[in-house]
């Protein structure tokens, strides 16, 4: 697959899944658990109508897809892992900021990835990256920031790292997203779930190839790459993504 | 000045506001430093835009105006605070969580408010109370959470808590209009700027008020009521926003 297929696909994907979850976010069905998804947590109705349109467009082509309700879906040499709706809890109460991820990748590691897009679904605002990486069209790049005092996005802060500012937005996706383009200093998500990380592939897989792409250093809490990461479901990440001047002295603080 | 006059004040201020600020949010010169308002900060540009909008509309009316930029506008017994862009820094990165805010008010004490108005400026969406509190003039009330592993907003935390989720989207006015509609279960902002607290009359009046008619109990961060509070430049505030059955959970473990 060529990476003008993978951003026509994800393009249509996006935008019928923004169509078919615009009309319920903020509602009160967009938070009814409908059942257990793959990932082992609750599917609220929001997340099944995102996958159900997305995975019928899916379909139509030569991937296999590894995504948050359904699991593992088809078989190819193309993969992609999809998260529908990242920010599930924005969504249902109606705070715009929650997205589609897509990534595609020729292999079983993180480093086979070809192509990363995400959409912010209440905006329409698009993120995406093959060689370099776009905002709505526009190439982007991280900040230049070295100091410790920066603008950070951190999951969760247990001391006071002397920050500038901190949010928290609820949408890792879209919020690697706020780095690549500068509007963010860093991400850092550091949660640990029985020894392992909180993200999920799906969840950050996109959103780091457009951040790498976009001149960020993107590795786990102790420096080290991501690269051998496997697309899989049982995949767990710890993540640190800066400049590459401010990456090493976060790494310190950490 | 009547309940209704100044609903139909703020929704004019605030949908001018928005039409010129939509113009400029997210891009370079949005953020450009114009000056030194009287809170002492740098003026961004789009604050500017919009304090200049919402003022010549408000010189209009019979109102004692206290904003962020200007200071003291005019001379009333019916006091407005203003802040034509809570959230400037997502503003001008073109996040979509960024509010105007107007708190009308009879006397100089915050227990004096009768009426508060908060729209999000990216959305349109509508927070008001007059003896009640409504969400896109849907009544809106605060969630019946009574545990500490709830969904709370926290400026800063110093330690883990034990909330389920936690968020900071950076816009205070909105934020607390978050809890007020039950999306989120609380509002803390203990913050210490030399003894005092970080947030100003116009960055929380508005919302607390649409906060305590949808229900919330709002104290600072040892239980004592901000009604005594004054409409000047110079009150700071610590604020705990919850339901009355998480509230005095919060106190203990703050």
């Amino acid at each position: 697959m060529r990476r003008g297929e993978a951003l026509e696909i994800s393009r249509h994907v996006a935008s019928e899944v923004r169509k078919a979850v615009l009309g319920i976010a903020g509602k009160k069905e967009a938070g009814l658990e409908v059942g257990i998804g793959k990932d082992g947590t609750p599917t609220k109705k929001i997340d099944m109508v995102a996958e159900e349109v997305a995975l019928s467009i899916l379909k139509q082509y030569d991937v296999k897809v590894i995504s948050e309700e359904s699991g593992v879906v088809g078989e190819s040499e193309t993969i992609v892992a999809l998260d529908p709706v990242d920010g599930t809890f924005n969504a249902t109460r109606g705070v715009p900021i929650y997205s589609i991820a897509l990534c595609f990748s020729r292999g079983e590691k993180l480093e086979d990835t070809f192509f990363g897009y995400v959409m912010n679904l209440a905006t329409g605002v698009e993120y995406w990256a093959d060689s370099v990486a776009y905002k709505n069209g526009e190439q982007i790049r991280v900040s230049t920031e070295n100091a410790i005092k920066c603008n950070a996005i951190m999951y969760y802060p247990r001391k006071e790292y002397g920050f500038k500012r901190m949010r928290i937005f609820g949408s890792a996706a879209l919020e690697i997203c706020f780095v690549a383009d500068g509007s963010f200093d860093c991400f850092i998500d550091v949660r640990d779930i029985q020894g392992k990380g909180y993200l999920r592939v799906y969840d950050v897989a996109a959103s780091l190839y457009i951040a790498e792409k976009a001149g960020a250093v993107v590795t786990d809490e102790r420096g080290r790459s991501l690269g051998n990461k496997r697309f899989t479901m049982e995949e767990r990440f710890k993540v640190v993504v800066a400049n590459e001047k401010l990456h090493p002295k976060l790494l310190k603080v950490l």
